[in-house]
Order: C-alpha cells, then structure tokens, then sequence
C-alpha cells in the first residue's frame, strides 16, 4: 500500500508537470473532480493549504479555464467552485495511457476477483478518508 | 483506483501540513523512502521539479535532520541524498493511526484474498512506474 501511494503522488506529479501546472493546483483540480463542487473552505481543508493559498490557487485556475466559481444554488451566500476541465482535451490525453494500462490490468483477473479486489480498494478508501478527516481535525487544533 | 489515488494524495497533503512541511518536501521524503539514496538529479526525474528547486529542498530537509548528504560509496564524483527520518518520532506518530487501520481492514481477509490483493497492487505499482517513467521522459523531450 505505501509503494503504491508514493507511486500514486510520484505520478500526480509528472501529470501537473506535464500540463505545466502547480503540484497544489493540479491536486486541487483532482480534488474537485472526485468531491464536485466545494466551497474554498472545504478545499482548503482537504489539501492542508491555508486559506489564503486557497484563494490565489483558484484565481488560477479560473485564468485558464479549469474551475468556475458560482453562487451556490442551495446557499446563495456561499461561493461554490464548480470543475470545468473534466471534458478539456490535454486532462483526456495525459491520463488515457493509466486509464488503458489498468484496463489491461484488471482483464486479467476474474470478475468475482475483481469483486473483491475493487471492495478491498473501497474500504481503503473509507480508511484514508477517516485519517485525513482525523489529520485535518487535529492540525486545526494546532493552529 | 482513481479514488484512491485522490485521497492517497490528499492524505500526504495532510501528513505534510502536521508534520509543518511543505509539500514537495515531504513528497520527496515519501519518495526517499522508498527508493532510498538517489541522486539530486534522480530526484528531480521523480517529482517532476526542477533540478534549482530540488536544491533548496534538500537544503532545507538537511537542516531538520531529515537527509545527509553524502559521496555515493559507488562513484565518488556522485552526491547521493540519504533518508535520515525513518526512526524520528515524529514521523512514526504521524503515520502509526493509518497503520493501525490498515492492519485492522487486511485482518478482515483470509490470507489467499490478501495474497490476491497484494499480488494486484503490486501490478497496479509496476503499472504506475511504467507510467511516471513515460510522463517523465516525455517532459524532458518538451523542455
């Protein structure tokens, strides 16, 4: 599990390289992808940056069209952002050599295999979120 | 897996914010770890950053005691970035709740279900390398 997760960061870093993007920026955009839209708050809970990276981090990536902020539709005194680079052709490019490796992969096993593989990755899932939520409650307690 | 990778990446994100590292830091100390003493230049291939940035980073984990510098026993014109953190306190505390957890989910298995799921990681890893390898050697082309 631990090879794998620096592999994981070590390959999110060659992704925002490779589209010329800041590490937290690219991370953010990622973040955005798999929660949808949060408000700067929530984002910079879950990468550890302060609020004020935050802000500029969005400005950003507004610039070159990858979020939007927006009123939110069931808060209208919240300020949501909104991923809009989901369907941008480089993001497509850049991840569809991983996306077809894992295919290859995940053809070579059982689907019951697959099952219960995909049911460990969930739960590891699950686990990870419960630390960051511990990790991020605690350095709020530091600061 | 993509999902996975999100929060594998966010909870370093956060290991970084309460051990007071910076990102890139402490990604790099998660890479030390795993491939042990590499090279600046290595380093550099592996996180994507520049050979100037990765300098000043290491500058900075040598002064918490973090790496040492030192001649690569193998070729003495080489300089080679030895991980020093392993036993600090500090680091263990911070990782010990993930590790716990994680033991805690692998004895929810039976040892051929793990056996299954190590063997796929292990794949997904050699899968993740081939890809770092490709992304990187492509942005050296670019640049």
């Amino acid at each position: 599990m631990r090879g794998l997760g620096n592999r994981t960061v070590q390959y999110q870093h060659n992704v925002a390289a490779s589209l010329g993007l800041y590490n937290n920026d690219f991370i953010s955009v990622d973040i955005l992808r798999d929660k949808g839209p949060i408000t700067a708050g929530e984002l910079s809970k879950l990468t550890g940056l302060a609020t004020g990276s935050v802000t500029t981090l969005i400005d950003r990536l507004e610039k070159i069209g990858y979020v939007r902020r927006q009123n939110d539709p069931n808060d209208r005194r919240k300020v949501i952002i909104v991923p809009e680079y989901e369907h941008k052709e480089e993001i497509i490019q850049t991840y569809q050599p991983l996306h077809d490796a894992m295919i290859r992969l995940a053809s070579t096993y059982t689907a019951d295999e697959l099952e219960l593989i995909m049911q460990f990755l969930g739960k590891a899932c699950t686990v990870l979120d419960e630390q960051i939520q511990e990790l991020s409650s605690t350095a709020r307690k530091k600061s």
